[in-house]
This record gives structure tokens, sequence and C-alpha cells, in this order.
């Protein structure tokens, strides 16, 4: 009994330098920590694996901040403010040093940006792809959680930024589609979560669109038992998004990590005055609406830019068949 | 835009029944809730993955309940209670709905025998092995936290349960020893975390037993400056691994999720008293010294049964080489 096993020595040289107050050097057991007096904790955990979530030859360094930039999107969705993190990370035993040093200086980048820090977590090998899960806590004042489940009839759809952009960068990561600034495959290994934009009051409704904004605003219709219309043709697109000319794709791809929200008109000021103050776009398209009665299921019609509806086959993204 | 994907209506169907307050139905981007008021909090995380840290053919249940017992385990070390947990499930698409309803079975009767609830999470397919990872919280009193660094010169070292146990069930749930009884493989499918010993003010350090005795006794006197001696002897061993007579594999194998404590003689009347409080066997192994001056790394020594030093080519599990 004399040198520490590599597997201890590997946390120690990546991932120690990452840890936060609490975090007792990821030499303990867990960690400990004080939680923010007077205010809620909110929590969410995402999964991410290799060929699935990002591409296996990505660089390490975007895959930890993907990991943890999606994470911090959940977080943005609520309106919370973030805390800290734990991950555990499932790698083949002959995973290069150089790939954790490159994947925590990612981490360590956006601990500075966004102002958190690694409380625990775990390193493991597998025989299979790396897997990555990530848990991450944060804060907000009791009561100001935005949830999924408050749109009202008349509410307008809203969303940060532009839609698509992720889906499309994907297909140019993967050669599929022409890329020359190289604008959409960063948009697809670096999302921009939305933090600090000030929805209490404002938002009736919140969440962030990972699976496809069809879909994704198919579960705020069902959350307020309401149906909803969006309008495509108003639906912010990126320049490079709008070269590429593949609306249904944008419509439905996910990977965006941009919000989606449930604004009443009397708060739509309110909204531009909070997005101008956190230096972000926001972009009305489309309302909610009291569906037939006695249907359950809700409805998103999409119009399209002729006016006519527009019919998908399939509404975003499902892991399983 | 109809039903939900099946990907929702899995994690509704298995998933939502475990969910606890808070958890928002898991229905929403994160988990809110109300920290326990004037305690601090206690978080791990850990990861397993089939063909790792369980056998692919293991019967779901029994996985489901490993995984959290395992961090039930770090929680018990840390003298903290639980509060509740986040987990990611990464399985084939192909994975039979009725490996997620054991799965969650196994979680749901761990839920009610250990007083928690399911927070969050996130389920994804993957082309590799089923990989799972949990995050849990507790709390505990403010500055009741048992660390691992706080053991002293002179202090005896303690462990509860009976040691190697895991190890061996795992040669046994692999047909590669005879286990007439089950036992052995019981105790490597199903960990009985430690939970309910009061530590505070009883033990100067504690952590659990995962990656072997001589290795984690390691971890102690590394975080404490000390050496150990350990009598070989006066290791707990069960009835069944006395039956397999292999000490050094019970000594090094892991698994075994018992507490390693450091206790000075003066409370050790009032560790017994702990223990009969919480129906628990606790054993006195070896204990603490000073160590030679200007080492820096520090030493376990185990004596054998014949007093004479034992020698070991590896003190525990490493996952990266």
């Amino acid at each position: 009994m004399t040198d520490l096993p590599s597997e201890f020595a590997l946390i120690a040289r990546h991932f120690r330098p990452l840890a936060g107050p609490g975090a007792l050097d990821l030499a303990d057991d867990a960690a400990v920590f004080t939680p923010p007096p007077g205010r809620e904790m909110v929590v969410s955990a995402d999964a991410m694996v290799a060929g699935v979530h990002f591409l296996p030859d990505d660089p390490p360094g975007f895959i930890g901040r993907k990991l943890l930039r999606t994470n911090l999107s959940d977080l943005a969705a609520m309106g919370a403010e973030p805390f800290g993190y734990l991950m555990t990370v499932s790698a083949p035993g002959n995973t290069p040093d150089a790939w954790f040093a490159d994947f925590a200086a990612g981490l360590a980048s956006d601990q500075v940006e966004f102002g958190l820090t690694l409380l625990g977590g775990d390193t493991t090998s597998t025989p299979g792809p790396i897997s990555l899960s990530l848990t991450i806590l944060g804060s907000v004042e009791p009561g100001h959680a935005i949830r999924r489940s408050g749109a009202r009839d008349g509410d307008g759809i809203w969303v940060t930024g532009t839609i698509g952009d992720g889906a499309l960068g994907l297909l140019a990561a993967t050669g599929r589609l022409d890329d020359p600034s190289g604008y959409l495959a960063g948009r697809y290994r670096l999302p921009q979560p939305r933090l600090g934009l000030a929805l209490h009051g404002v938002a009736h409704a919140a969440m962030d669109v990972s699976d496809g904004l069809v879909q994704d605003l198919g579960h705020l219709c069902r959350a307020a038992h309401l149906d909803a219309t969006l309008e495509a043709a108003a639906v912010p697109l990126s320049q490079a998004a709008r070269a590429a000319d593949n609306l249904k794709l944008c419509l439905t791809g996910g990977d965006d990590y941009e919000l989606l929200m449930a604004v009443p008109a009397a708060r739509e000021q309110a909204l531009n005055d909070a997005a101008r103050a956190a230096r972000m776009r926001v972009t009305r398209i489309g309302w909610f609406h009291a569906g037939a009665p006695a249907v359950t299921v809700p409805s998103v019609t999409v119009l399209g830019r002729d006016g006519a509806a527009m019919a998908f086959e399939a509404g975003g993204w499902s892991h399983f068949p």
C-alpha cells in the first residue's frame, strides 16, 4: 500500500481543480454545503452518450461544456440561478489522459462563465461508449420557479434566440450540410443557456427546447390543457439556417436550448425589457388557445408560410421506439 | 402532434410513480424543493455500468436497488439522512419494457425502506451497455458530517457488519465459487447501507468500504497523515466467507458497503451503544498510529493470523490502468 491507484490520481489531476467549497476536494464520500438561505433548490439531471448526444470525435472540451450547458438550460427554463453540479464519467479504460484534460478544461472555462463549481461525482470504466451524467443544483426565490404548466388561453408563444441551428449543426458537423462559417456546427456543439432572463411575473410558463420546437410546444399545451397555433414564418432563423432552407428540420430537430415561453399580451413589454437587459432576442411565434371540449390530447397546428397547416411525420426526438 | 413519444410514456409508466414532492411529476425541466430547514445538504453521485458494476443478467430490481444503496452508503458514511435522488438511465433502444418495470419496482421497494423519493432524471438510449448514474441528496445537522480526515494517533479501526462477502459474492454469482445458501451472491447484489448509526461525537472519521478494505483504509490514513495496522484475524467474516477461505480477497475485494471508522478508546462504549441501537455489529480490527517522520506516503500494515505482515499485489480496485 503505497501509491494511489491511477483512478484516484486521474480524479485529482483533472477534476479536483474544478471542485468548489463543500466538495471536500472530491476526496470524501460526499459533499457538504449550506443551502442558499431563504431560497428553494432547483435540481435536474441529464445524461449524454457518445454517438447519441455528441459525436465521439467532438473536441472533449466542447463535450464537457455541452453537458454542463444543457443542464444550465434546464435551470434557465425554471428561472433559477446555478449553484453547483455533480458529474459521473464512464469512459473506456484506454481513454487518453489528454481527453480528460481537455474535457476538464472546457468545464473550467464554463464554471467561470456561469458561476458554479463541481461538488462531486464518480469516474468509472465502461466497455461501451463514453457515458456522461450531470446533476445540476440551482436556487430560486420561493415561489418564483417558472413551470411548464401555467400557459393560458390567449398567451403568446415566445422563443429566445434562433431555432433550428442545433439540428442543422449536427448535419454540418457530420458533413451532410455545407457550413462555410462553421456557425451551425458551433451552435450544435456549444449551446447557449438562456440564464438571467427575468421571467418571474412575465411568463406564465416556460421550458427549454431540446427535443424539437413542435414536440416541446406540445408539452406546454398538454400541461395547460390548451391547443396552440404556431406561425412558421414567424419562427426566428439565423442567416445560416435560412440559407440551409430546411424549415421542417428547424421546427422538429431539437438541440436548440432556447427558451419557449407563454407570455400574456399585457406582459410583452416587460418581456422585451427583460430580454434587452439580458441581451437576448425574443420573438413571438404563435399563440395558445382553448381546444375543442372533450378533446384530451392537445393539438399543435403549424401554419406554413402559405398560411396552410403543415404536416409532420414526427414532432421530435424519442430515444425509445 | 397527438400522442406522446414512447420515451415519455416509458418515463410516465415506470418512473413517475417513484416521484416525490417537488419532482413536479418528472414532467418539468427541473425539480423544486425547500431544503430541510437549519440543516446542511450532503450530496454524492455514483455511476454503474453493466458488465463492470453489475452483471448484465442480474435481476433488474436488484440493479436499481444496488445503485440506490451504494449511494445511500455514502450518506451513511457521512452520518447523513436521505432526502431524495436524481437518476439517469442510458439503455439500449430495444431494452424490454419488463426490464424497466422490474428496475423501478426494486427502487419503489427501497424508497419505502429508506425513506426517500425520486426528484428527477433522464432516460436515453445508448449503443453500449446499460449505464446508470444516481445523485443522492441527504442532510445533516450543521457541523455533524463525519469526514474521512479526522483519524488520530491511537484511534481504533472499526468496521460494521462483515467484510469480504461482496467480493466473494461476485465469484459466486458468476459460478466461480460454491455458494449453496446464496448468501454471498445476495450480499453482492444487495448491499446494506449502514444508515442510522449515530456517529457524531463517536467516530473521528468514517468512510464506506467500496474499493477494498486495505485500499480504503489507506484513504483514511492518507487523509489523516497516519499509518495503520490491521489485524487480519480480527476482521469479521461471515460463516460463508470463512468457508470460502480466501482472506486476501476479503481484505482487498471491495463491494462491501460497510462503514470503516476511526474511534478513540474513550468512545468505544458509545460506539457499541450506537451499534446496538441501530442493530448493527461493529468490530475493532486494528489501530492508527503516527508514521515515520518525513514519510509522506502512509503505510497500512496487515498482520496475518501468524502475526507476520501479509503482502498484497494490489490494495484494491482501480478503473484505470
